[in-house]
């Protein structure tokens, strides 16, 4: 086995390869002065099996992936496998709206095409973990929380869980076994676009290690605001932990309201101190 | 038919439905803060025959017609025809060195998986235009010459028609069969990497309106160089024109050393009088 990596996740590939003690693939890429990308493959690749590693935060990591994964097999590559630690467009799953694009629906699909598994971890628009099927495309679906409870948990003395939604209630309530500790969730709704009125219920959080789970952050403007609310109940920390950590604001934004802030690696940011690496590794072992 | 356009070649679009005297499609298409494209088709298109029309200059571009071209075929659009004036990565048709992607191909064949027929315009890697075939793809090759030629032909009186390179000296055989007109190529050394060496020969231009042509123009470094050896053979004027103008470092770059600068829009841009839209417009009628 090869494992390569796409330049959005290059150190975490090498993670990957290390935790199935597999060869690190080794390639070029670049982008020409008019944007396109330059995809060169120097290992010799025929008949051997190959792992790309290269998760899709844009449209520009996503072409760089096809070219890479398309590459690998015109040059002989007997299995391709694409890993795509977090994967864009996933929550764009159903139509919310008459004529809106089912886009993860295509991104999936193309991405089959060239490639012979897929694999992505805590698709946004699954629940569990394992092998997943949407709209007749098979996929893995790896679940990081485990490894990232097992990291957080180990941090704090008293933990309360906290779900940032009732959608997320099965993943918190999981989580809380995990960590034997009690959970609830916050009650969101939703006002007018981006505006969200957050209510803390009776969460009796005083004296507690507050931790709210997410799979994913965006901007955090919500978690911000439900971390200002909590902390009138007194607890004794509060604590923020996702899988998939786009910060879009920055993490500069948590700073104040949020004590610990932690992410995985499948996004690389200041806090993705928590590595998918053997999670990922492992599964293809299987 | 309905046409619709991307945001890359939403006025061309309305140009090729004008053409055909089709329906333009309405479509909602925008970026999430994330970088995500939306698209969103507000026309109705079960069973009816959709055409795209959307150049594509990034990768941003690729992935929103691909969105866009998929959500037609699964809103039950009959047929959707892929209509790309410009088409990145199709300079990356062969293998200049071992393991490098052939990005041509990948591109075509998903745009491929996407839709039931594909066309550009004056695809780098052929000379001609019609039915071509490449990599088994099938896609129709448009030639945007002739449109060009007889505008930029009928602004200039004593036209010496000059092609950049001897590789584009047949398409400057042609054109200088429509223009009735003398023509010849510079010739050009490569030193190292971007470093070009022009040569003028001996060509006689004295009096004569220069008239440089080319299919794609990126910076223009090379044209800008060759139009200032052009200048002491004491031209009547020099202008250049192309179809696909790229101009990455502007058009300002070409202010003093060149009279006339002319595009096609198969990309907008402050030169891109020549429009394309009969040119699609009529093929898909054909």
């Amino acid at each position: 086995m090869l494992v390569f990596g796409g330049t959005r996740s290059a150190s975490l590939s090498w993670n990957v390869a290390k935790s199935m003690k597999a060869e690190v693939g080794k390639s070029e890429i670049k982008a020409f002065p008019d944007g396109e990308k330059y995809v060169r493959i120097n290992s010799a690749v025929k008949g051997r099996e190959c792992t790309v590693v290269q998760s899709i935060r844009s449209n520009d990591d996503f072409v760089e992936l096809l070219l890479m994964l398309d590459t690998l097999r015109d040059l002989g590559a007997n299995q391709v496998h694409a890993v795509m630690p977090y994967l864009a467009y996933m929550r764009q799953d159903k139509r919310f709206h008459v004529g809106e694009a089912l886009s993860a629906k295509t991104i999936l699909k193309l991405l089959y095409e060239v490639s012979d598994s897929i694999t992505t971890i805590n698709c946004h628009f699954l629940n569990e973990g394992g092998e997943a099927v949407y709209n007749h495309i098979r996929f893995m679906n790896l679940d990081a929380m485990p490894i990232l409870l097992g990291y957080v948990g180990s941090k704090v003395e008293n933990p309360f869980l906290i779900a940032p939604d009732k959608g997320s209630l099965s993943f918190a309530k999981a989580a809380a076994s995990q960590l034997d500790c009690e959970f609830d969730h916050l009650s969101k709704t939703r006002l007018s676009g981006s505006e969200v009125r957050i209510d803390m219920k009776d969460l009796d959080v005083g004296g507690k290690d507050v931790l709210i789970l997410d799979d994913i952050i965006s901007t955090g403007g919500t978690i911000v605001e439900a971390a200002k609310l909590i902390r009138k109940g007194h607890p004794s920390s509060i604590n923020v932990a996702c899988v998939h950590g786009l910060f879009l604001n920055g993490i500069e934004h948590f700073k104040g309201e949020v004590d610990r802030l932690t992410s995985t690696d499948t996004l690389d940011n200041p806090v993705s101190k928590v590595s998918v690496g053997d999670l990922i590794g492992q599964s293809i072992l299987r």
